[in-house]
């Protein structure tokens, strides 16, 4: 008999996540009540927010409780419906959480053609990482023509995204990430026009031989010392696009951006964005992001961990040690 | 026979600047050009962004070079001119810099009306110092009726003049400023709706009372513990106004704000100003700054050290021991 495997939030870390802040536990496969229908998860989206959600205390979304489920977005297959909206086979996407099965009403859920498009892609460049890339470098980082737009997180699951598309919107695209391998894909798959090793020295001098004009949008998914050394780099007018700051989240203390007062110097902005706040444009958007990628114009790297729930604490350590390239998903179709 | 007393910069500082850190020197009165006159400077503007000026590297403005007159805003008197455009007798603002006369060719030079508003005043709440708080608030930090909008600096020369301007357009309005006395002057002078002592403990708290809904605009004089506190208790969609940052102009290293990511929480923006790039606009900006003064709907609060240029180094030590309300100007009328 099938059961729900779940991972469920046992402590609150401080810094890494460990094997005892999670505790796993297992149910029977829910059945839909009215208005209801059950989800069988088959990947899970593997993110740096989720970090965030793990900490007390008011955000722009409430913690993970102890004990919960640990939130977690997904894709997968209606198993069973007593939701008028929502038949058995239909592929869908929704905040799922970290289990096998799930119980939705259908709100937050979407259901998702796969004609043309693999399922675990609308994890990637054409769901909410796709789309926070797209909001993130074209509403609040104004990104135009001709501007020069560097990016942080460049091999990551939206970083990538977000340099395409700076491309396609005919910028010159730079590149930071961590590593020489990281830094091919960035140039060779996403086609960035350069890319920079954060890990060697000489990450200011660099930027300012890509970029001798200023940068004028930062589209920042790491901060700490990077995002300083963009401060240095700005042009007049520049927008920088808050997006994470994964060097951050687990320090206990985090490290502020000594540079901000270039702010004042370059008349620069720092602004922060949260995808859910467009969800009335994710129409318009899936549809263009859409048309870049069945037209080719547009690659969602997907890293995909084939295992079952229990293997989500150590995937999502992967994010923090900079293992993935590409959007990283958890594949429940393991066996461990 | 008089002399042209002048104050230049010695040596560039590390820290507060020092006596060493100055050079006096003396020039015969200077003789206009064809094309040039001469201005007696009766008061000079003593500002924080001075301690920036004396930097070495690129800022939004040129450093002033060793050997160089301290630059500076000031008003004064025309005493000899071959310039069509300007008479014996005319009053002026312009960067005439720390000393007692200055040649001008008129570039940056603005003839003052003194009927109905004081000379000094022209540095004050109707200058460069007016102009920034209004342009500031208005135009970067876009407040409107309605927002509840923070202050600090609030009983400095920007400050001040924010705060009266946020009132005047119905915002709720609370500063913040070092010491009882400051504190008092901000509701009972400038009308604030609230002051906060800084040097008291429980800012973050008592910013959460005053403001329950959380700050629209932020206008920032101080940067610090300060905006990390502000940063803590942003409204959703909040403007953050980097206007100065005078904790930091003598810290060698800077604090950079360790509650940026705030901005992502809120959906917020930190953007930084500079009054220059406003110049086209001036005139109507104090068409309706002046209309306020004339209506004595906005005080310009002056503090007026009376001595000579030499006064300069220890007038302008204290801005950073908030020492002064208002605006901080150097009469050039005493002996000393």
């Amino acid at each position: 008999m099938a059961v729900n495997q779940q991972v469920r939030l046992a402590d609150r870390p401080s810094g890494l996540p460990r094997a005892s802040d999670w505790e796993f536990t297992s149910e029977p496969v829910p059945e839909p009540g009215p208005g209801q229908f059950v989800v069988a998860i088959s990947h899970l989206s593997v993110d740096p927010a989720m970090r965030g959600w793990m900490n007390a205390g008011a955000s722009y979304i409430p913690p993970v409780e102890i004990g919960a489920v640990m939130r977690a977005g997904g894709v997968g297959r209606v198993i069973a419906s007593e939701h008028p909206g929502f038949a058995v086979g239909d592929e869908v996407t929704g905040m799922f959480g970290v289990q096998d099965y799930a119980v939705s009403d259908g709100r937050g859920v979407m259901k998702l053609d796969t004609s043309s498009v693999p399922l675990p892609t609308y994890l990637g460049a054409l769901g909410t990482t796709g789309l926070t890339a797209y909001f993130g470098l074209l509403d609040t980082g104004q990104a135009k023509e001709g501007d020069t737009v560097v990016v942080s997180g460049a091999a990551g699951a939206v970083g990538s995204v977000a340099g395409q598309i700076a491309k396609i919107k005919g910028c010159r695209v730079i590149g930071i990430a961590g590593g020489p391998d990281k830094c091919r894909a960035v140039v060779e798959e996403f086609g960035f026009d350069a890319a920079i090793d954060y890990r060697e020295p000489g990450l200011r001098r660099r930027l300012r031989e890509l970029a001798p004009r200023g940068v004028d949008v930062y589209f920042d998914n790491v901060g700490g010392e990077i995002l300083d050394d963009v401060l240095a780099c700005l042009a007049r007018g520049a927008r920088i696009v808050i997006c994470g700051a994964i060097s951050q989240y687990n320090e206990n203390q985090v490290r502020g951006p000594a540079n901000y007062m270039m702010l004042l110097v370059a008349r620069a902005s720092m602004t922060g964005m949260l995808v859910f706040d467009y969800a009335d444009r994710y129409p318009e958007a899936l549809a263009e992001l859409g048309g870049w990628y069945r037209a080719g114009r547009l690659v969602s790297r997907e890293q995909i961990v084939h295992g079952s729930v229990r293997d989500f604490p150590a995937t999502l350590l992967m994010l923090f040690e900079g293992a993935n390239t590409g959007k990283l998903i958890l594949a429940l179709d393991g066996s461990s």
